[in-house]
């Protein structure tokens, strides 16, 4: 039998997803199929998404699942009259935070991922083109703007480590990738020697760059197991030598990896 | 009186710092601290956690708050014992929902925002680099593996929602710069003819567009309101002749115009 579940929001969605989909990945036994209904923040629009959840309802039989983050109570209401599991994210906490904090919410729609806070809007803009600018190398001689400088060999995962960091904390995140040069001198170059006390290395599994590499340069030298063994135990030895911490990421997600890292750092992670 | 709100997760953090941060943006009177403390997997580290929230009990004198998302009961009890007024999101809807699937859940840790999916990882770093490789009219003959390419004049937000959507959604979002020629011709170039049916239009209000490219480029002609009418305008004619579907970015997130989008294209939200 397969559920349905519902992932509605007066914006874009991401908050209820986000949480929906953790719970679910809970329960892998289950056969879900996942919809999300993004900006059903009126009445019109509430009714039109019941007419979905009854659709889905009378196609599988099963009673449908629907997780939502509705902060109108209008709105909400007209949603809960459909017979569907319903697990709304915003009520659950609200009313409960209301009492520690003594005072009432302001029920306003779309305050997280939108552009209520404008001046952090731009910030996270502002960093994500610095990131673009500052990736594989680009435009070394800026890091002094740098919130952090990954450095590795070749896809050892910076770009979208950056590129994460960048999006989701605003975080200024440039990357350098070790050259030949630098590998076989054991040297930093004089752009990183400037931004010692922001420079995280990462390092990774020569076998799984080595299949990294393949994709993309299938029988190079580049790609090749020696050659990435080679460069793989350069780089770490140069990061011992440098005194550079230094995170394998063969085995984490760019999650991971960007949490790790500004966890160590004590970067704030700001959020949007 | 400020309050040290704790996030603390058993992974990343990213689930509950999603929801957490949400709620809190509907106080916001209430002067808030935030502390992410993530990988809190032992029970050790629950209770080196402990130690920290008692602390901040100590300094600012107010209860501290505690969003989390522990999957391990034991890890979860250890918190659950310093005086916090605590929500666990994973406790407060995990019971529900085995009640609803009449199965228990897996109690595993880490499923979300890690490598447990790791060929819907692949996918989702293969459509990050894809967009990179396909940024801002770059090999702009490879649009066939496309899900979708993004038309706009520069600045108009492109590339931030292409990556948005790479990254969240693993969506192979390749974006398109309309040239002097597009504009004046009011004519698709070849390259954005074959691929029709996923093309979607960018538009911006001209004096936001102004703003932005004196930031980058102050004083050109490139940046001056004259200039941005004039592309503004003949984009959007050629949206119009060509019948592109088109979104004004002016006052939108990237992940509202992702949303939008995505919500019209009816390509399914990956998540990962």
């Amino acid at each position: 039998m397969k559920r349905t579940v519902f992932i509605l929001s007066d914006r874009t969605g991401v908050t209820a997803e986000t949480l929906g989909h953790s719970l679910l990945t809970q329960f892998e036994s289950v056969d879900f199929e996942q919809r999300t209904i993004p900006f059903v923040d009126t009445v019109e629009r509430a009714h039109a998404a019941v007419v979905q959840i009854e659709q889905a309802t009378a196609n599988n039989g099963a009673r449908p699942i629907v997780f939502s983050t509705l902060v109108d109570r209008e709105v909400r209401a007209v949603v809960k009259s459909v017979d569907a599991q319903f697990f709304d994210f915003f009520e659950t906490f609200i009313g409960p935070l209301e009492k520690v904090f003594q005072r009432s919410s302001s029920h306003m729609v779309g305050r997280t991922h939108g552009l209520a806070d404008l001046r952090g809007y731009m910030t996270r803009m502002d960093a994500i083109n610095y990131t673009l600018n500052h990736d594989d190398g680009l435009n070394s001689q800026g890091y002094e703007h740098a919130d952090m400088v990954l450095i590795g060999v070749s896809r050892s995962g910076k770009t979208p480590t950056c590129l994460y960091m960048a999006m989701s904390f605003g975080i200024r995140a440039a990357n350098y990738p070790l050259t030949e040069e630098d590998l076989s001198d054991l040297r930093l170059p004089p752009e990183l020697e400037a931004c010692r006390d922001r420079l995280h290395g990462l390092s990774i599994d020569p076998r799984r760059l080595h299949n990294i590499r393949e994709e993309r340069r299938p029988q190079s030298r580049y790609a090749s197991l020696a050659q990435c063994r080679y460069e793989v135990s350069r780089a770490e030895s140069l990061f011992r030598r440098e005194r550079i911490s230094c995170l394998n990421t063969s085995f984490s997600s760019i999650e991971e990896i960007a949490t790790a890292i500004l966890h160590k750092s004590g970067l704030k992670r700001r959020l949007f």
